[in-house]
């Protein structure tokens, strides 16, 4: 009774961190099916009624940790301006593909089929929005001729390469030697495309 | 005894078709892992022996169902000589996108995670490695500037966009609102990138 609302307020902000970074261990650990309360309740050392006052539901525990997911893709993308704008989109894309291969699940989570992303109205779709947003900013800054109406066409293509090319990559079945140098190709490639347009 | 031994052998061959299209019917129904010796033969109304005989396994099944998938995609890519190079793609690039979204568990099947063709010594990888033939044969009538070398990394590329946008619009997480539309801008930008290089 006697703390502020303020330390309240963070401690309980503390300890849904704390859960989220578990579920996010459950998750590396055992893919998206594996992120159930029982499951993150254990990693976290605490009941299942605490994980589910926080989250209610394997659904909840999946949009919050594609939000957090999607919110450090957002970073990372996000490449501080001050390179050429080329090569500032070509080393977002290199942070995107780093992020993929290192976080698979997380990467599933976001972008592989049942993503929370496809229920328009959830938050992880917002996050999902807002990392968009990042990367049309860069490609807007390369094709600064680009209207609003071609400069999310140009951004979904970009996307659609990176998210075919790390999927490729993840899967293992790519038909070309050197996955680092096709990669660099492929930007040259889609920087060509969206700029001549 | 009597029976000569090409009539023997298509007999064979029709039962070995007969399994497959009861495979590919569980594939299409239960996706992947539903595809199951037993699953097969309730399926087919035969005992899992038959199909135990023919495939040996899950993993029989799967490298014949994508070896069946691939083929299917080969020939619907190869789209006739006549039109010029550049609408022959684009047509290809549409067919593969319907494939795609019309039989959304096959298509996992051969590219998704764990797909077969990650073992580069399978049946199904060589297959994969003809419908790749196919493409870059595609892409060649477009950009016959191409080398040696780059030729193999374009194909890679659209592959790679091909494969990104198909699998972003099956997740229903497509960030621009007219997926047709959507599709042939990347189509510009594509061959626009291949032939500016």
């Amino acid at each position: 009774m006697s703390t502020p609302p303020t330390r309240r307020r963070t401690a309980s902000h503390e300890v849904s961190a704390a859960l989220l970074r578990a579920a996010e261990t459950v998750l590396d650990r055992d893919g998206s099916d594996g992120v159930t309360v029982r499951a993150v309740a254990e990693a976290a050392e605490v009941s299942p009624t605490s994980v589910y006052n926080r989250f209610r539901s394997k659904d909840g525990l999946t949009v919050a940790l594609a939000v957090r997911t999607l919110a450090r893709l957002g970073e990372i993308v996000d490449v501080p301006a001050g390179p050429e704008p080329r090569e500032r989109l070509r080393q977002s894309c290199r942070n995107y593909r780093d992020f993929a291969l290192r976080h698979p699940a997380r990467y599933a989570l976001i972008f592989g089929t049942g993503s929370p992303l496809e229920d328009q109205s959830s938050e992880a779709a917002e996050s999902g929005r807002a990392v968009f947003t990042v990367l049309k900013g860069l490609i807007g800054d390369v094709a600064p001729e680009l209207d609003d109406g071609e400069l999310p066409e140009a951004a979904q293509t970009v996307w659609a390469a990176l998210h075919g090319s790390v999927t490729i990559e993840q899967a293992g079945i790519g038909q070309t030697p050197d996955a680092d140098a096709t990669f660099e190709h492929m930007l040259d490639c889609l920087i060509q495309g969206v700029t001549a347009s």
